[in-house]
């Protein structure tokens, strides 16, 4: 293992951590608020052991997938223990496993929260909460590697380790300008929002934390009722954009270099469209048929919940855990199934989904025909077989996670569905669950022990089980 | 596909069952009870087709895997259809669909029961459906190929598509020995039990009824409470049974055979153990720290409980739905694992449980060597390659059916612990689950609907997936 490259890039995450945190700090002083000490020292406390990492460039660039692996996890890590000091040290967040928990449900995109009154925290405070959203949803490593010339070897292990699906591709030949091209996407979509929530009436502070909330598709929001209180124009927005974000940024990609067929071709995208208006359409027969209210009212909700829920956001129009047990575990469907590859949602991702059900076919064909050779296609090319047997090891990690997590959060005596729910919602980077942890309440009656195998959870979950598996292997650290 | 082959397979089940229901009728008259017509209503209705079916041996015996499935498939509806005659034509149970159910539960050996008052059903139907339990836990097809002598190719497919586990092997090189020694075994453990019940003073009639339901995995009891007001006595005696039902019975055969040292190096054996010790120590502790009794009563209700769940009998000495929720979770995950493969148990299997660990310690070994090369052991032997892909893909499916099936019940509108761990207690064919389906309750609430789409679930679970899937497809019944 070369820990001097590994030294190296923990120390540049934080560098630009450092920087990140003077947007709240300058924003603390144009509201007014008292907390500009607080963060000077957040600051310093981040920049200092930084800038020491990221000073001397390691001599020795040898750089393996095992490298790239443990660069992210820990990069996740130091990041977010970073980011949750001005919450520790401002006094607003009193216990650090909190404030903990509530950064790295922010770089996550995952937006569950320990706040149960939202509207009482400093302004400067919730961008910075905000603002995580948006750092996260992209990568803080992809990030470094837009402005980072590296050697190509060693930045599409980061960027594999990072990015969320079963095989991370590069847009263009030349990495460093893959992120730029992502990051300039990202970049751009989320000011489009930005603008078109400021044309509905939004105040600018509200209109940059929701859209990146949006854009990380993480969830967390600046009302206690989440979206419930704002007018439908917001909300319809939203839902639109939350769907966008959803989509694989392939897409954008050819959009922006006018492959017009090739993005409407991509089978992923199709799929995605058609499980959300699917479940849209099932949810609001069902809201209709139990009286929960009209056509108009049902179809706005399960859209906005749909594509909430669906692309891992999180933001709640209703209380959906008072809906029918139908609609809710449609939604506990969508959970599961997430958004695409290559977006800033979470889940299992709907490539993994689709290469699962054409496998299933496949099965059945086998057992008839047992000398059938067939392979999985996508996009009408095949997929690589060693993807899809990594695709099934990682569903295989992620029960196992899944279910070990249950188990151990259970130990604090709450019902099944809430800690069922509470862990879908966190390894899937969503953020409500159902019952305790529904839309209305807040993870904070979970126990210290509890926040912990949650806030693993939700790292698994951002980076796909596998680097943070990796962490937990002795064999990993050996020389 | 061959459709005469399949016809004359299904009418020689039909008639082996019509002189099964020989011996409720014989009961009936030990009894006096008044339901002598409505049995040999039922069986004339159960042999006519049979013999009509059966009289024609067909002159074409091309026999593929395809035909393998669909006869052991149609053998088993066939099977619950004409069970569930004496229930319904004696109106003890009013509805047909509560009948089916009862039936395919009992065959399945599953034990869910849509029966509110079990006490006061006539002796002799309780004595069939404990009988079904027997019958189905082995396999009523292996019951036939005892008895036919088949040619050897069609038979194994027989085989394949009826016993449980990853992949299913021959004891002996003729099949119709192995059938027979797997019978063998199976009729001489069954006696053992029933003797030393009756040792501990239980009466003839609960002996064999609970003989059964331990022997098949099933799970139907003769008492309202289940085993709450049994003696300590038959409570141990059936934990240590229970758990000897759920072992491979190659390992008796090892035995038999005298090659002890291959039996005790059974490595799905051991894991079986090593799970279920550490289950009973799990929730001994639990108990004990909740202050739900002392060490003997924790660890007496531990043992039966977890011998009972993962074995996926279905007893219960306590309503263990009033249980610290971290036990219920541990339930719920030996729901899940299942006993062994080739036992009479069901679940996911703990040779597949093993297989998918070390699936995943083998990709997180790839992820950092990429050019390692490695495969899968089990018992020191490398495991095919196409055996460890079918296993992925059926986990894949079985998944697939879990969601779908949830999402259907859901329209009943319980909740979704409910509806969570009916689908578990059927698809894993054990019995109870939690809430609503809790061991002190029953299925009866759910609708029509609900019964049919659990149904599917049990002989799904039982004939492992595929078998019940293939109906489904089209192209199963081209020719």
């Amino acid at each position: 293992m070369n820990y001097s490259i590994i030294r190296w890039l923990v120390g540049w995450v934080l560098c630009i951590e450092a920087a990140f945190l003077l947007i709240p700090l300058g924003l603390n002083f144009v509201y007014g608020e008292p907390y500009a000490v607080d963060y000077l020292i957040a600051i310093a406390v981040t920049a200092l052991p930084g800038v020491l990492m990221a000073a001397k460039k390691p001599k020795n660039t040898v750089f393996y997938a095992r490298e790239g692996f443990v660069a992210t996890s820990l990069s996740w890590i130091a990041l977010s223990v970073a980011g949750a000091l001005p919450f520790f040290i401002s006094g607003c967040v009193p216990s650090f496993v909190d404030a903990l928990f509530e950064v790295i449900s922010g770089f996550t995109t995952t937006g569950a929260s320990i706040l149960s009154d939202v509207e009482a925290m400093p302004k400067s405070l919730l961008f910075w909460r905000s603002f995580t959203h948006w750092i996260g949803g992209m990568g803080v490593l992809v990030f470094l590697l837009a402005l980072l010339p590296m050697a190509g070897g060693q930045s599409i292990l980061i960027m594999r380790a990072e990015s969320p699906g079963p095989s991370v591709g590069k847009l263009v030949p030349r990495l460093q300008r893959t992120a730029v091209y992502l990051y300039g996407i990202y970049f751009s979509i989320t000011v489009l929002e930005i603008v078109t929530l400021l044309c509905g009436g939004l105040d600018v502070f509200s209109a940059f934390c929701i859209s990146f909330g949006t854009a990380g598709t993480g969830g967390f929001g600046v009302l206690n009722d989440s979206f419930a209180s704002y007018s439908t124009y917001v909300q319809v927005v939203v839902t639109v954009f939350m769907l966008a974000f959803g989509v694989n940024f392939n897409f954008y990609f050819f959009l922006l270099i006018k492959k017009f067929r090739a993005a409407l071709a991509m089978e992923e995208v199709r799929a995605y469209l058609f499980v959300f208006l699917t479940a849209v359409a099932l949810i609001t027969v069902n809201l209709m048929r139990m009286g929960f209210g009209g056509f108009g009212y049902s179809l706005l909700h399960a859209a906005f919940q749909c594509s909430s829920i669906m692309t891992t956001t999180g933001f709640s129009s209703v209380d959906f855990d008072l809906w029918p047990t139908f609609s809710k575990t449609v939604l506990i469907c969508l959970m599961f199934v997430g958004a695409c590859a290559g977006s800033t949602g979470g889940g299992i991702k709907v490539s993994r989904i689709l290469m699962y059900f054409k496998n299933i076919g496949l099965e059945l064909r086998r057992l008839i025909h047992p000398r059938a050779v067939d392979v999985v296609r996508l996009d009408g090319k095949a997929v690589d077989k060693s993807t899809v047997a990594t695709s099934n090891m990682w569903l295989l990690a992620y029960i196992a996670v899944f279910f070990s997590s249950m188990a151990l959060i259970s130990l604090d005596n709450f019902d099944f569905t809430t800690n069922f729910s509470a862990v879908a919602a966190t390894l899937n980077n969503i953020g409500p669950g159902l019952n305790l942890v529904g839309p209305s309440r807040n993870f904070g009656d979970f126990s210290d022990f509890s926040k912990l195998v949650l806030m693993f959870d939700m790292l698994a979950g951002r980076l796909e089980i596998f680097p943070m598996l990796l962490l937990l292997r002795p064999a990993t650290w050996r020389r």
